[in-house]
């Protein structure tokens, strides 16, 4: 049986709330029918968008030493609860040699065919990379992201979530995707893990399409799969 | 910085529960003030109640071997979030050459001077073990169990809680804290991990102890210790 491995603490709420996602989705009736998963979340990971956006240094080195602990302790293949890490998806996939699971194709394939146009809420580091555009695309979707303004709205919001203030930070997030759907997406992605924490199916007119649940899922057949 | 090491998946939600309750009590503005947890889930420990009440094999050999897996990925000190496998602490800790918390001397010490008389929802096998009375009768505390019908309730709660069965079981619980409560305990010690899932401060007259957000506290102090 296999082991899951969660690159973690990017940040820690939201690597408790995939794993929770990946044992909600598991099929199971006593402890043990559940999968082992090894947990290495280390928040010293520097910060992805800061990075990115040139504000700040570069989460590769303890990203992909993080990654190595994690195979090292016996994962079968590994899971990254954090959009923007995905950026860094190639050099931690490099770096060890198990299995890289990647949120933004599973996210992709979840809405191909279902949907023309979707809304992105995630962070400035995430919409800069193009990351889910690319992986959209590739499905013939297109992404709407928020404007420049609202698009700070949304990182506020992030960092509040990471600084453990949800409830302001729900405001801004249904606000803007609100934004979204009026703008005419189909579905809203909760691209950014902090996102789902607040941002829940029902909150918008939309489908809310959150994105570590579809990468828990994605975990839970990877780890059935011979 | 030291890192907090979890020997979980005893079961998955209550390891979460006690990773979520580090993060919730660690004073963090953003991810990087957060300690860097690793966390080995191993839901195929044997049963700890089955095997104490003669009914299961030993969860001995997997338990240490677990324990020692979080050692090597980096952790300075250990944690369980399962009462029952306290019965194996001896073991545990002399497998490992780092700190091995203790969940029943925390809970006893934060009880000490606070009551005479406390009530006890744990496992049948912690029960028999006797591991909240000897740690409380050493703070001069009486402990009173259910008696041996309304124990078999208790656990019912209990598997039903790791089948995912969350609202028959917190019925049941909520009938044998307040039967203990009624019984002449001046708080109840949720000492299962699987209860404060289920059972909530407030949903008692009398105090509820949730033992994982003590064992949780207790990680944050040592962590911050030099």
């Amino acid at each position: 049986m296999k082991t899951i491995g969660i690159v973690g603490g990017m940040g820690p709420e939201a690597t408790c709330d995939l794993y929770l996602k990946i044992i909600r989705n598991t099929p199971a009736e006593k402890d043990q029918d559940h999968f082992r998963v090894i947990i290495d979340s280390n928040p010293k990971i520097p910060d992805r968008t800061a990075f990115i956006i040139g504000q700040g240094p570069d989460p590769r080195p303890i990203l992909i030493e993080t990654a190595r602990n994690a195979e090292r302790a016996g994962a079968s293949f590994l899971a990254m609860p954090c959009n923007t890490a995905h950026y860094f998806h190639e050099d931690v996939k490099e770096a060890v040699s198990i299995p890289v699971l990647h949120m933004m194709d599973e996210v992709a394939s979840y809405l191909k065919g279902k949907v023309d146009q979707v809304g992105i809420l995630a962070s400035a580091g995430t919409l800069r990379t193009g990351l889910y555009e690319k992986a959209l695309s590739a499905v013939g979707i297109t992404a709407i992201a928020p404007g420049e303004d609202d698009q700070k709205r949304v990182m506020e919001s992030i960092y509040l979530v990471k600084a453990g203030k949800l409830e302001p930070a729900r405001e801004i997030i249904l606000e803007q995707g609100k934004l979204l759907a009026d703008r005419g997406a189909q579905a809203v992605i909760a691209g950014c893990t902090e996102i789902p924490l607040i941002l829940k199916q029902g909150d918008l007119a939309v489908e809310v399409v959150d994105a570590t649940d579809i990468l828990a899922k994605a975990c839970v057949r990877f780890a059935c799969k011979d």
